[in-house]
């Protein structure tokens, strides 16, 4: 998918909802366990009940690998079963030497088709340029992530006081553009969503944890979004683990509406709409 | 795994060689193609032929991830022939927020039995400490890797002119310890290497780039060489890809002997064997 068909998508949908699957057997209701793929079935019900009022669904890799060929199974059925027209992104975090990163690349782009793929910027150049070579595919790149351990190197100060995650984003910009690099910015705080911004004003950037991990939408369109949006904000468990019932369906969907009625609220607000 | 039985097993087979199986269907002698299953029959003439000469198999899991549902099988079988008495390493290069980690610790410990994965520690202790928790399990965690684009951020200098990787090792090494901890260590230069043992004077070392990438084993050995030997030394597809032939086999023995033969007089020179 291109850029331009990611933001008309935003604008019809008036929307910029990222549903997580990071599905679960365990967390799953028990009736689906009657299914030959349960973890499937799961998937399938969440995107009938939210494809209409989201425009990503980031599918997180390591719930399907846990699995085995079982799992790998059901990610490209659901991979398959997924609107062509909303954006979809394999939570992978991958990384590696040039000729590993290309397979990963074809792993995910080629024979999953996925729009996108989430890659850790460790290893450096080699190790994202792989995924640029295709066209109209997304490499996002961790920058600042939300979880506590971000703490311990993403923010390192240089001797120039920058920290690495700022680095990351000022290097690695150049080695695609705004057509096919996104960042993962889990900021909480304005001063540096803010610097974000200031060094790279016109990318798209996913924005993990609002909802279960309690991030604050409002804050976050504030200090991020773009003209086009440029913001993607993912909610995973508040969403796919609404319910644990026979009709879980209703309230997953009740979930993701009530996320995308705010979000409709901020892009009038921003005049995006 | 523990450290005790890789140590035994280094002294007795002579050897600190990890042959990285990066199998690829494109690369594999062609009359493999006739069996129902290339990737493993591949695999399995190479561990045939050098599982008493090399001390570990790094199974490098994009080249297996690359061909979905049927390369996951073929890894799957892979490890299940691999003998348990040598070291098996799932090069993955995962790490993620820490339910995240605790899925592919699942995957790479559970169900496909692993002795030990790649992680990057980017994303921090979090995303790393799901798999220190399990026994006789090991993470071998990124310091400083030998690609070119390693030079991008591992090498950035903090405020006290410490260069990442170096924090990188000196902060995680208290997220575990020498029995469940390695480091991926491409050092090329002395003084990195002289400065990486100082930090760490007994974790293992996972070198890889000897051979295909001309590294240097002698230098190798001489600055990182502890006396419990404490480096396994990768090579993937100088010895994977000796031959094409129909008895591929013997030239890819020839190949994983020659080094063994090297790190056999290395080990008698440090007085290690």
């Amino acid at each position: 998918m291109n850029r331009l068909d990611l933001i008309s998508q935003i604008k019809q949908k008036k929307s910029f909802l990222c549903v997580g699957l990071d599905s679960d057997v365990q967390k799953i209701p028990e009736f689906l366990n009657d299914f030959e793929d349960p973890l499937f079935e799961f998937n399938k019900r969440i995107i009938d009940n939210t494809k209409d009022i989201c425009v990503a669904y980031k599918l997180n890799i390591a719930f399907y690998e846990s699995l085995g060929v079982k799992g790998w199974s059901s990610l490209q059925k659901t991979i398959e079963y997924l609107p062509k027209d909303v954006f979809s992104i394999a939570d992978a975090k991958r990384g590696d030497i040039g000729n590993t990163s290309s397979m990963y690349a074809k792993a995910f782009f080629e024979n999953l088709n996925f729009d996108s793929i989430t890659v850790s910027p460790y290893m450096g150049s080699d190790s994202v340029l792989p995924f640029t070579k295709y066209k109209n595919k997304w490499v996002i790149l961790l920058a600042l992530t939300s979880n506590d351990g971000s703490i311990d190197f993403q923010h390192i100060k240089d001797i120039n006081q920058q920290p690495l995650f700022e680095r990351v984003i000022e290097k690695s910009k150049n080695w695609g553009n705004e057509e096919n690099i996104m960042y993962v910015v889990g900021a909480t705080r304005s001063d540096q969503m803010k610097k974000i911004r200031e060094i790279i004003p016109d990318h798209f950037l996913l924005v993990p944890g609002v909802g279960y991990q309690g991030g604050n939408l409002e804050d976050v369109a504030k200090n991020l979004i773009t003209d086009d949006c440029g913001i993607l904000v993912n909610s995973s468990r508040g969403i796919i683990y609404a319910s644990n019932d026979i009709n879980f369906e209703i309230k997953v969907r009740d979930a993701a509406l009530k996320i995308q009625k705010d979000m409709c609220r901020l892009l009038l607000n921003h005049k995006i709409i």
